[in-house]
C-alpha cells in the first residue's frame, strides 16, 4: 500500500511558496504489535504552522526539512494491534500531511462522531475552539456587558471567541477582511458588529463599533488593526495575544500606541494553547454542548485531496479561507 | 504669614518649560477646628507629574490650571487643632509645590524620623520604593537566579528594583545614561551590571550583560531600550510597565519586537502604585528594615528652595538627576 506524503522541502524566504513543499509516495510500513494504522480523513491547516517552518527561535522546535509536514488530523483506524483502538474508531491526532500513519497510539484521542461531525474536532471542538476558550476565559476574564474585540473573526478561532463572548453576555466586535466575511461574522456567528479592515472607512467604523471602548482584545493578526484596538482600550483592559499572522512572513508589525498599555494599566499575555493541556477537558466540556446545540456555529473551507494542501495553506495565510481551513483526503 | 506657591500656568507643548509654571505669594489661611498647619521640608519630584500636566485621557484627573502643582511632600506640623497631630510631628502627604499647607489631616501619614531621615519617606520608603516593590514582586514574581532588567536604574524607583532583585537572589542588570550613573548603579546599589544607553556599544554591552536572556523587565522609560529588552526575553518572561518617560513629551516610542510577546508567551502589565494602597503596609514593612540597615541604599539630588522646582523637574525629565529628585524648602 502506498502513502502519499508532503514534506517540507525548504524554509520559506518571505511568503510561503508551493515549491517550499515536496510531494512523495512511500510504502506504508507494516503494523507491529501495539501499533495501529490510520487513514487520514481531514487535515487541519492552521496559522501556527507558518512559525514551525522557520528555523528561528520560537516556542516549538522547527519543522525538520525533508520530513512530513506537521498538522492536526482526524483519521479512521484501519488496522489495529493495539488494545486501545479498533477498526472504525475515529481519532484526532497529529499525523501531518499524509494519507496514512502507523503509530503506537500515543497522542491519539478517540472522538464520538455521532452528534458532532469529524471535521469539527479540528475546529470548534478542537484546538482552535480550545484556543478561543483559553484566551477569552483565562486571560480575558469577560464580565457581562464588556466589549470584546477579536481579529480574524471569520476564522476558526475568532468565530468561537465572539460566540463565546456573546454567551457570556458581552458585546462582540469582529474584525475581518471584506464584506462577505463580515456578513458571515454578524449573520451566522451573531457578533454585534464586524469591521472590514479593508474598507476605507475602517477607522471611523471601528470607532463607532467600540463607542464604549474595548475591555478585551483577542488578537490573532497584529499590525495596524491591533494598534487601532490598543488605542481604544478601557482602563484595566486585557489582551490575549494568540497570533500575529500579519507578521508571519517577516513584515514589520510595530505597536505605536504603547502609552495605552501604561495609561490604561493593561494586561497583555501571549499564550500557546498546547501548553495548557490540563484545561482541555474543561474547555471541551463547555464547547461540545454549545456546538452540538448549534449555539456555537462554524464554517469550513475544504480543499480536496492532499495535493491541494500547499495552495490551501498559502491561501489561509492570505486570509482567503472562511472559517476553518481543512483538506479532505477521503 | 505668607505662603510661596507654584501654580501650573499652562499645559506644555512638547518639553516642559519653566514658564509653564507661575510663582505666587498668598496668605496662609487661618487654622480652624480639626485642621492643622504644616511647613513643607521636602518636595518630591516624580515623572508621573508630567502626565498630570496633560489634558488628555490618562489614569488620573489632569492637574488643574491655576492651582498649586501636585506633589508628594514631607512636612512638619507647625500648629494643630486636630487631635491626631501635634507640633513637631513629621508627616508625608501631598501638599504640592508650596511652603505651607492647611488641611484636615486626611491623607497625611505620620513618619518616624529617628532612624530613617525624612527625605527617604519620599524615596525608598515612600511611593518610589513601593512602586519598585509592587512591580517586582506582584508582576515580576522573581525567582532565584533569574535575570531582572530595570531602566532608569539610577533613579528613585529603579535603584530599589535592582537592590530588591539582588535580595531575592536574582541577577540585576540596570540601564542608565552615562558612566557616572552606571558606576553608581554597580558600585553603590550593587547591581551585577549596568549598561549605558548613551554608549555606542550599547547593543553589544546589553547582549553581554544578558547572556542568559531576560526573565523580568521593570520598565520606566520605554522606547529603544525597552525594545532591545523585549528582543532578549526568555520564555514566560514578565514585564512590569511602570513608566514611559521617553515618550512623556509626545515622542514616538514604538515597539518593534512585538513577536517576542507571542513567541515567548510574555506577560505585560501596566500599573499605577496608588491603585494598590492595600499593599502599601506590606511593602513598607519589607522596605523599611532594609533601608534602615542600608541593605537598600539610596541617593538624592536635592534642589534648594521652592523656586528651583520647575528647573529641577525639567532636569528630572531629561535624566539630569541621580537617585531621588527632591526640593528642599527648609
Amino acid at each position: 500500500m502506498k502513502n502519499q506524503q508532503i514534506l517540507l522541502a525548504k524554509r520559506p524566504r518571505g511568503p510561503v511558496q508551493e515549491d517550499d513543499f515536496q510531494f512523495v509516495e512511500t510504502d506504508v510500513p507494516p503494523v507491529r504489535d501495539g501499533q495501529l494504522l490510520t487513514r487520514v480523513h481531514y487535515l487541519s491547516l492552521d496559522p501556527y504552522m507558518r512559525g514551525r517552518m522557520e528555523e528561528t527561535k520560537s516556542y516549538a522546535a522547527p519543522q525538520p526539512l525533508g520530513e512530513v509536514m506537521i498538522g492536526g488530523t482526524v483519521a479512521e483506524v484501519i488496522e489495529s494491534k493495539n488494545a486501545g483502538f479498533k477498526p472504525g474508531d475515529f481519532v484526532v491526532g497529529m499525523a501531518g500531511w499524509q494519507q496514512f500513519d502507523v503509530s503506537g497510539g500515543g497522542g491519539l484521542r478517540k472522538i464520538d462522531i455521532r452528534v458532532i461531525p469529524p471535521s469539527a474536532y479540528l475546529g470548534s471542538v478542537g484546538m482552535p475552539g480550545i484556543t478561543a476558550w483559553y484566551g477569552l476565559t483565562q486571560i480575558g476574564k469577560p464580565k457581562q456587558g464588556e466589549t470584546v474585540v477579536v481579529s480574524a473573526a471569520a476564522g476558526a478561532v475568532g468565530s468561537v471567541v465572539g460566540q463565546l463572548a456573546k454567551l457570556y453576555g458581552c458585546r462582540a466586535v469582529g474584525i475581518a477582511g471584506g464584506k462577505m466575511k463580515c456578513d458571515l461574522v454578524k449573520g451566522e456567528f451573531g457578533f454585534d458588529e464586524c469591521i472590514d479592515y479593508k474598507a476605507e472607512t475602517f477607522k471611523a467604523d471601528f470607532r463607532a463599533a467600540t463607542a464604549n471602548g474595548i475591555d478585551i482584545v483577542f488578537e490573532n493578526v497584529g499590525g495596524a488593526t491591533f494598534d487601532a484596538a490598543l488605542a481604544r482600550m478601557n482602563a484595566f483592559g486585557r489582551i490575549a495575544l494568540c497570533g500575529l499572522i500579519a507578521g508571519y512572513s517577516g513584515q514589520p508589525i510595530p505597536i505605536q500606541h504603547v502609552r495605552s498599555l501604561l495609561i490604561n494599566r493593561l494586561l497583555l499575555q501571549g499564550f500557546i494553547v498546547s501548553e495548557h493541556m490540563e484545561l482541555w477537558p474543561q474547555a471541551l466540556a463547555e464547547l461540545a454542548p454549545h456546538v452540538a446545540a448549534k449555539r456555537i456555529r462554524y464554517r469550513e473551507t475544504v480543499a480536496q485531496g492532499l495535493s491541494s494542501a500547499p495552495r490551501a495553506f498559502i491561501g489561509l495565510l492570505k486570509g482567503e479561507n472562511v472559517g476553518k481551513q481543512l483538506v479532505k483526503l477521503v
